[in-house]
């Protein structure tokens, strides 16, 4: 199987080193019965420095990645390139030549995904993604296939392994936001401009994938509600612990108000403490799927590195393989359920909200009665003193999303009200989930 | 696609309800794309109580299960009969009439596993049996596909409910060996005659499964060394915890000494307690696996129950019926990889050892002699007074199974032990475990 290859940066070097290599180029063709061999490597800078390894094929390289998609000996084009342009062109190009495609591009599916399905069913070739989603962890296959005949209620995915470090480093070792990030950077698990991830929109991408795929419909990235960490402050990890709770961001795709609406959204939630998701920890990465028959499963493991990437690729590229040979691909996933996407401020939870007033009497009474006002039921608070201030923490009972956000704009507008922090959703229904402060 | 069903207990009944259901057929068509239809249950006492729901197809059980098997209106046939015989001739006979065949049956798979793949090959059909290890938990799939380019170094599964319960349960609420399995049979967890749970034979037949796939060649249960958990007492489980772990019923199947040369084996172990494995309680499965590139990552969920494990088999069934409708299969797993078993004596790992001595002067240096004497290093003991006698707890830095098999020999010899207990493998490296009583 003649493979084409785009892009050529971590991932791709792994990749070709996985395919290249030798001995392992042995093993695969043993324990995979395909035998992948790389015919063209296109990048933008066929002169930039690369791997010096002696299997590296050096002599692949091209700068006209569009001849190489095209070329009649190429069986299986790889899209490591990432973006929208010109990846979507050459993925495009590649299935409209009847050539299967592997890509890890999370943005071009969360764009354009139906597209490129319905091209590719056309043409009756493989668009495969398991790469887009938490690396190496199997989460695309297993919601396509074997989760097929599951109807699943919830997905809750800790999908972005930057912002999980940064909000573990910042629980268990009483690190600040900004010492978080900027350790994140020093390990290269942070870009220099580290606003895709801090800001959720990586992990909005991967929302509107997983949405795709376990509602069997049209999500893109436009329809994910996104907030991202950026506002999550030390105290606010430290009263999370106290009450039981761990600070997590999570891509969110539920079920809600029965069948036909759905909600997708990006943001950080306390998760309890006794969660599965709560001991995901570091760069790891884990989707937590909840299916009405198969109950609550969990996919976990290493979400970064160019490594597993690779390795995700790899599966793929060989499933591919396998299915050109047969002359058959994967089915494409349905797209045609209807669901009505529900506004987030439609949405029921209890919240977690943080805020430091002047403490002069009656203070609380006043936020107390906005909070009433609103609807919004206190289910436990503590006062804290800080010289002048008080710091309020409030646990609410179950409230509409957009009653929270009224009364949050109306406290803003107290006198007594310095400075509102963390508005955070809480996991878990108010029955099911730990008391706080037990 | 027209399904024949062979056998209808809790998995076949809960499977049924999802085919039959109107609302649930009609999600899966729109979701799945395939319309299934079952034309036939072939059970043993067709006379015998089922099922009262309306839409329950009593007008299709049959007491012929060979003859539904070759009958021309079949398209795809579920086994869920359980064990060899007849569940095998049915298989065969299905898969020699060209029809894919979905089962559950790790019994049959661990057995025959090999010789039915060739056969499902020969015919050109599906044999899919994501049911037949850790339920609905996407673990095969995974396996045979998504992984298929890993070299996979180690798979760790918590793969029987039943004794995860039990030692979940002495574990957590101080329950003896007999109150967790008299609550766990009270519970529907565990059969009346429990020993193939408890000793371990159900849990081997997986690890054959589970081994087969990971390393690309054929194991079967007789190549599985198998060790139940009845040695494991309360005393064992509170040291456990106290030295920073918890036992759980592990199946492993690992690469030692290189590339060529595997282990498979079932028995209770030490997890620490802060590795992935140990907070997976009660009645949930795990499969921990460790890849080259991939690294570290775990499937998890729900082990158990009709329904669980009917969505699994729901799964298999719409992948099968993809693949019919395009007149392909899924390739077979490799089991061409040539390994060498290593048996259990050759392994090493450090130990658990615990033994009741009568409290004279000069028993440890004794019990310490022989250990030496058989080159077991201890790094880690406890004695503890009970009354005239005294327990004596070891932790051992990595000894060869073989050795620490003697020296147990050897104490059981010696006058001043009354009796020995556990002898428990500890998970993890010696440099990498946590520090015990720290």
């Amino acid at each position: 199987m003649r493979v084409a290859l785009l892009g050529c940066g971590t991932v791709g070097t792994a990749l070709v080193e996985m395919i290249a290599e030798p001995t392992s180029a042995t093993e695969i063709e043993l324990s995979a019965g395909v035998r992948l061999e790389i015919v063209g490597i296109a990048v933008r800078d066929a002169g930039a420095s690369r791997s010096t390894q002696p299997w590296f094929p050096s002599a692949l390289l091209t700068e006209d990645a569009k001849g190489l998609v095209e070329r009649d000996d190429v069986d299986v084009v790889v899209e490591l390139i990432g973006g929208l342009d010109p990846a979507r062109q050459l993925v495009e190009a590649a299935l409209n030549a009847g050539r299967p495609v592997v890509t890890g591009n999370k943005a071009l599916l969360a764009r354009v995904g139906g597209e490129l399905a319905d091209l590719a069913s056309a043409r009756g070739v493989d668009l495969l993604y398991e790469a887009a989603v938490a690396s190496a962890i199997p989460v695309i296959r297993p919601l396509r296939e074997s989760l097929a005949g599951e109807r699943i209620v919830r997905v809750m995915g800790i999908v972005n392994g930057t912002t999980n470090f940064i909000l573990s480093r910042m629980a268990h070792d009483g690190a600040t936001y900004d010492e978080a990030l900027a350790e994140a950077q020093r390990l290269g698990l942070a870009e220099a401009d580290p606003t895709a991830d801090v800001e959720g929109s990586d992990a909005a991408a991967k929302a509107a994938i997983l949405a795709s795929l376990a509602f069997g419909t049209e999500v893109t990235v436009d329809d994910v509600h996104c907030e991202g960490i950026t506002g999550v402050t030390h105290s606010d990890v430290r009263y999370a612990t106290q009450l039981g709770y761990v600070i997590k961001p999570l891509a969110v795709a539920e079920r809600v108000e029965g069948r036909s609406a759905i909600s997708v959204r990006v943001h950080p939630a306390m998760v309890p403490s006794d969660h599965p998701l709560a001991s995901v920890g570091g760069a790891f990465n884990a989707v937590f799927i909840e299916g009405e028959h198969a109950g609550e499963m969990m996919l976990y493991g290493r979400g970064a590195g160019g490594n597993a990437a690779a390795s995700a690729v790899l599966g793929d590229l060989i499933v591919a393989a396998r299915h050109l040979r047969q002359g058959v691909s994967t089915p494409p996933a349905s797209r045609r359920v209807v669901v009505n996407i529900v506004p987030v401020d439609q949405l029921w939870s209890p919240f977690y909200l943080s805020m430091d007033v002047f403490d002069r009497p009656g203070v609380l009474a006043s936020v107390a009665k906005v909070m009433g006002e609103h609807g919004v039921s206190i289910r436990w608070m503590e006062q804290k003193g800080l010289g002048d201030e008080a710091r309020l923490i409030f646990l609410t009972h179950m409230a509409k999303e957009g009653a929270v956000a009224a009364t949050v704009a109306a406290l803003g507008r107290l006198d007594v009200v310095d400075h509102i922090g963390a508005v955070l959703r809480v996991v878990g229904s108010e029955a099911s989930g730990p008391s706080p402060g037990a």
